[in-house]
């Protein structure tokens, strides 16, 4: 096995990057020095986490692909379904719960592992098996101490996260509100160690983008580029799993923000007259990338793609420039919005004053999604609302997944967008307040544009940010790297 | 939208398959004509169907691709989650109930499809919405008529499916036994629709394999190929989903039945000298192919590699000539455990009478699990045991998947296979019944084969069966095939 050969970090061969276990032995230190600094929970408390489980699709007998639940993997790294894991929040120690495997796995799944190799891949401190957790909590724990078990609400899915529980459970003093704030606000922040992989999952989704670039043609459909970005991301990154749904949208679809679900598969066919927005990105070892990027077919932006497009990519940069530590996420956000509208009124699409506009929040027709949000072992990662009842309710800021304040270490993605998504744009004909700044004649001649999304993934540094996403970006760049398009390039992206 | 351009089929568009309505349609009539003909049902009854449901990866906000319930999708073919379906048995009218989606839904996932649109898409009489069902239930069934709803066991998975509801369906008269049986036997005869379907998939994965043999190279990194073999699926057949996690094994762990799990994640490098055992197949509409290649990685068989691989060849042709309606899959079974064990005897690594290895079950020490499974709209498809009762309870019979007499129009794998699994093997040889057959001299010689597998898929004929699979099989064919190999072939598969 390639990906626990070497005995301290997991890696996928080749050219790929290797990871350090001493990754998540550094996030279980500062959870625990976390709840450490918590005032009024007692130092003998034990964190307890359980890991994804294995699933069947329905009732029939597919297994889909395992893929470890989010806290567990930041926490343990471990790659298998079904453990559990414990940590001694007093002295930072660690316990693997592994599931006993019948004989029968041998044939089936492979060697069955014992206790003291799982010890040796994961740097914990014992494993044992699950069959055994009340056992171990009997003596380890006791009717004295704390569990503290993960239970609360993610704000991006509206989703209650599951406490971990064995049978025999309720003897134990549980708490079960300590742990899941403390946790995500670790998980908020980046170590070094991390931003390694997340720079890694960057690389190799940026050169998986140009992959595309090179080879999209004419009469393709949509579905092939998906095929083409997850074939690289998997070949030369050993990213088995992408970060989210592939989302390839050509003509009208880049006004659907996340077209390329079942219901809208990514199955239209390419005209060389076309805009893409192609929002994909893999994850390696766990941690996301997250990269969209907007290019016509034929490779020549047409004079509105490139009004569009450089309306775009300005409120980007334009954000990019003002990250720091200490500013405020609703801020940039807003920073984005006043960028585009400027554009879209110098360009004569929209009229009249910009400051009311943004006071209607006129942007949200052009834009109805939130500047970016949070990433890193999850696309959209926790941590974006400690307090959920602070979020905005008005229109494109009650979409944001973050109102913080942002901090150095914080990973984000900066992502806005202007879409001609005909539903809005008709409501907006309707609405009294933004009808008399909209200018339908000149918006019309933008409709085939689509819509153009830019978006990159950065770290907060202490003075700025750091970007991770390297990708052709200015409408030059791109038509430049577009040049080596078509010559039966399949495999080397090695042309600058 | 591509895959409902046509009023009448599905289509993925250039040479993919035109898969027409119909075949639902008549899917759904055959469900009634079998319902019609069960002696206490009363005749107005109403066959009533959950699809899957759009789920969330665990608390976050990671939405995995959906793929639709497998009941569901052979009775009615819809690609969306959230819906539900009724049948009149009676008078087979169908009824789609369909989610009600927020108006947000047009900037976030697209067009709201109205119900009359889905009436179109899905051929149906009727669509009303989830919110309807009660309503819609009071008036067509009412109190005195029956619902039919799916409860019952997989008897591959061990689990039970999930039956349809909604709240207020507790005033119904409502039937969990007759549906299940009936509807899962329909499943197993595929109508001449449905076999279009199971060649288009089986005629795709074929050339996805072929595509690896012409790629692969010393040196490169298992899921390499499982990234060539799902790139290949997609580009050229539009096929988005795997049947089945690929299994990519090379060296030792073709011995491994379900190598390629998230413990064990293809991620072997190759060298010249392995033999690979490549079991991948994409599906198409939700149709299935399992396909198994095994070949080695140089394109030159060594003798021993050779002399296993035509012993599993060998089976497979045995079994494939002896199929026809009335014949027993088990008896097709013990003829591929013959053969192989004939062949084992005859190059030295076993030794002894055939017919007391057989009544020993020696066999299941080389080949521990079952010769093949009906395959359909699930890989392993269901209605392999509708007496679970009669599972034979020996090694290697146990762990058939079905032990029918096959009839027409069910189709199967074939896949017999030698797998040099060292601890079955070494059990073996503590095994007092065993170790007298087995030549341990001779069958260290053969260690190093790993283990091959021969997976063709079938239709049964009135006749024999129709073979759906199109991979070189003969070792002469294999090496042949392989000349193209490291021609800097990408795309292309058509040398031949
Ligand atoms: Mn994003
Ligand atoms: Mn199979």
């Amino acid at each position: 096995m390639t990906t626990f050969n070497g005995p301290d970090y997991f890696w996928k061969g080749a050219q790929t990057l290797k990871v350090p276990m001493e990754l998540f032995k550094l996030n279980r230190q500062r959870l625990c020095e976390a709840l450490r600094a918590h005032r009024t929970l007692p130092s003998e408390s034990f964190v307890f986490l359980q890991g994804g489980a294995s699933e069947m699709r329905y009732c029939s007998d597919h297994e889909p692909l395992f893929r470890q639940e989010s806290y567990f993997h930041w926490a343990f790294g471990v790659i298998e379904p079904d453990f559990f894991g414990v940590i001694n929040v007093h002295n930072g120690e660690s316990i693997l719960f592994i599931p006993r495997l019948p004989s029968s796995y041998v044939a089936w799944m492979g060697k069955i592992k014992e206790t003291d190799e799982f010890k040796k891949i994961y740097h914990v401190d014992h494993v044992y098996y699950v069959d055994e957790l009340e056992k171990v909590f009997n003596e380890i724990v006791g009717t004295s101490k704390l569990i503290l078990v993960l239970n609360g609400l993610n704000t991006d899915s509206g989703k209650e996260s599951k406490a971990a529980s064995f049978e025999g459970m309720d003897k134990f003093h549980v708490d079960k509100t300590t742990l899941h704030p403390i946790i995500s606000e670790c998980r908020v922040f980046k170590t070094d160690l991390e931003l390694d992989v997340m720079r890694y999952a960057n690389k190799i989704s940026s050169e998986a983008h140009k992959f595309v670039m090179l080879n999209i043609k004419d009469g393709m459909h949509e579905y092939e580029l998906e095929a083409l970005f997850q074939y690289y991301c998997q070949r030369h990154g050993g990213m088995r799993h992408m970060s989210y749904t592939c989302i390839c949208a050509t003509g009208e679809n880049p006004a659907v923000l996340h077209y390329g679900h079942a219901g809208a598969p990514n199955d239209r066919q390419l005209t060389s007259k076309d805009m893409c927005l192609f929002d994909m990105g893999g994850e390696y070892y766990c941690y996301a990338s997250d990269i969209t990027c907007a290019f016509p077919v034929s490779g020549h932006f047409t004079k509105e793609q490139r009004i569009i497009y450089e309306a775009v990519l300005d409120a980007n940069r334009q954000v990019m420039k003002s990250v720091r530590p200490g500013v405020s996420w609703t801020d940039m956000h807003l920073i984005a919005e006043r960028t585009q509208l400027e554009h879209l009124k110098a360009a004569g699409l929209i009229q009249g004053d910009i400051d009311e506009m943004m006071n209607v929040r006129l942007c949200s027709v052009f834009m109805p999604h939130g500047l970016g949000h949070m990433i890193g072992i999850d696309t959209h990662d926790v941590g974006g609302y400690p307090d959920p009842q602070t979020r905005s309710s008005l229109p494109g800021l009650k979409s944001l997944r973050t109102n913080r304040l942002l901090q150095e270490r914080m990973c984000l993605t900066i992502e806005p967008g202007i879409y001609f998504n005909q539903g809005l744009i008709n409501n907006a004909y309707e609405n009294e307040e933004f009808k008399k700044f909209l200018n339908r004649d000149e918006i019309n001649k933008y409709l085939h544009v689509g819509g153009v999304r830019i978006e990159d993934d950065i770290v907060v540094t202490n003075n700025g940010c750091e970007l991770l996403t390297v990708v052709p970006r200015t409408c030059d760049e791109i038509e430049e790297w577009m040049k080596y398009n078509d010559k039966q390039v399949i495999d080397k992206i090695d042309y600058k």
